[in-house]
């Protein structure tokens, strides 16, 4: 297979339009001023499954061939792909067989196993992931769904920056966050076919800066034990995504877990929504170049709003006690 | 003065216009599956300083005379009516004295702050409000500023719900909070005024149910101590605002505080939105009453986005360390 083309984004817009949200747009005074810029936040966190991911794995899933579908599904995903996946295939009614980390937020497994799909735990590394997915896939003779190193996927995940270039055609700069790199090649892509002189970044976490150093290297070095608390990009690029990514991007910026944080909190107390970690990291990147973005127009993909709640709600019952 | 008629509310919405966001109205699906009825949520968590207060504040600032602001304006509120006193005030750059209970959260007295309004700190009790306020309004000589006794804030509150019929004109019913009134009033006149049939429910805190209570024994019964998680409806109804209510409204739902955080839950969780306690307050009251509203398209008020995120926070950025 190739690159896509335009005519592979547009199939997957089309496609996959029936399932999933056309997510809005926000705006937010009070960020557009601290960045000297206009930010336009595409909010995937409102997006089915709570993040981007929905739209990759249901045109991954509605490219298979009938037949192939059968037998099922199966993936390893540190949680929004998973979700993804375990819905895609509740949509279809066939079986789905997810591979987590087992320190994956139980907010994510929660909901895998509420799609109905079966969850194998493995140690929280890519050989682990990997080696238990083949075996898994012996075993049931399911479908493997990459979470990212695949074009249906890659498809997918650029139809949230089509979207938002519909709405704001002279956008200047989309910044995405980066883990294995399924958006961000999306989004380049997506910019490439549709945007008018459209640059795009990325924000990636300092303790998982596997897109930064092997951009750097100019070939793919991965993450040992990466650390950060953007759970949704642990993972490394594929060599899909990485040719994508090197010839399309126009920087990659890193960012400390405190930077992550500050910029989360603020979408949280300005913007009144839920993003997770990972959601905050490219309005992070942002912040840290407001001197490059002065007057400019910048979209931002919110990625997801999976953030386990439950010490914040339990901490609040117990004052109704 | 006399109850506001549709020109006053026609000119409220004019004249802060130019101030305020025209809020979105959201949908969720699972919600709407949950409750088997169509819910249009009104968001005035985005509204100005995460509030609707901040329609009445400016509809009562901009509806004052000239020479009656030089002194400034002054208040009593247990939280969002105080920064939306503080925020108009600071528009146009008049001094604001803000009485607060010493129990109101620090989000809110640090955006008052904010503001540059002064705070007065007193005992979380109506007597105690009022005595201070009192005796601020004689030392300083500034404007009072009733956060819901008043036809001005009443007709600037009414807004919120001008918009959402609006955007919806064939909605069956709204749901507001109900706390001191001035919204409830105020989408009683709006559902009178511009709806189609519009019938108006509030939920109510059993904690601090005065309206529900007043309303059956037809005279005003203020709450003693109240007590619930909804700190923006510990106030009890005043006179202008139960007399529009006991004519206007269709029924009043008292909700646990159980109830209320399970609602507030759904919200953050399902729709990646934050409402604070009371404005998850209209959404337990629909939940509680699927059964009345089977079908029916239902507007839903979500006051309010502030809450005290200084815990959660804190515990993120600890695990970075």
């Amino acid at each position: 297979m190739e690159i896509p083309g335009k005519e592979a984004l547009e199939a997957a817009q089309y496609k996959i339009a029936p399932y999933i949200h056309r997510t809005p747009v926000m705006h937010c005074k009070t960020l557009d001023k601290l960045s000297e810029a206009r930010l336009f936040f595409k909010c995937e966190n409102m997006q089915k499954i709570g993040a981007f991911k929905a739209r990759g794995a249901t045109n991954a899933l509605l490219s298979l061939p009938g037949d192939g579908l059968k037998k099922g599904v199966a993936t390893h995903s540190s949680g929004n792909h998973a979700q993804a996946v375990a819905w895609a295939a509740s949509l279809k009614g066939i079986p789905a067989y997810i591979v987590m980390p087992r320190t994956a937020p139980d907010i994510k497994k929660k909901a895998v196993r509420g799609y109905g799909a079966k969850i194998i735990t493995c140690e929280p590394t890519q050989t682990a992931r990997e080696a238990t997915l083949k075996q898994v896939v012996e075993d049931t003779g399911a479908q493997f769904i990459h979470p990212y190193d695949d074009y249906r996927i890659i498809a997918g995940q650029a139809t949230a920056a089509m979207e938002l270039i519909e709405d704001h055609p002279d956008l200047d700069v989309i910044f995405t966050p980066v883990g294995g790199g399924g958006l961000l090649s999306g989004t380049i892509l997506a910019a490439k076919y549709f945007g008018r002189n459209l640059k795009v970044y990325a924000g990636e976490p300092r303790g998982a800066d596997d897109a930064h150093r092997s951009l750097q290297a100019g070939k793919i070095l991965p993450s040992i034990n990466p650390d950060t608390i953007a759970d949704g990009l642990l993972t490394s690029l594929g060599e899909r995504t990485f040719e994508i990514i090197k010839q399309g991007v126009e920087a990659i910026v890193t960012v400390s877990d405190g930077e992550i944080i500050h910029a989360m909190r603020l979408i949280w107390e300005r913007m009144k929504i839920i993003v997770e970690p990972s959601g905050a990291v490219p309005l992070a990147a942002v912040l840290q170049n407001t001197h490059l973005l002065k007057g400019k127009k910048v979209g931002i993909i919110l990625s997801g709003g999976n953030v386990d709640l439950n010490t914040f709600f339990e901490g609040l019952g117990e004052k109704t006690n």
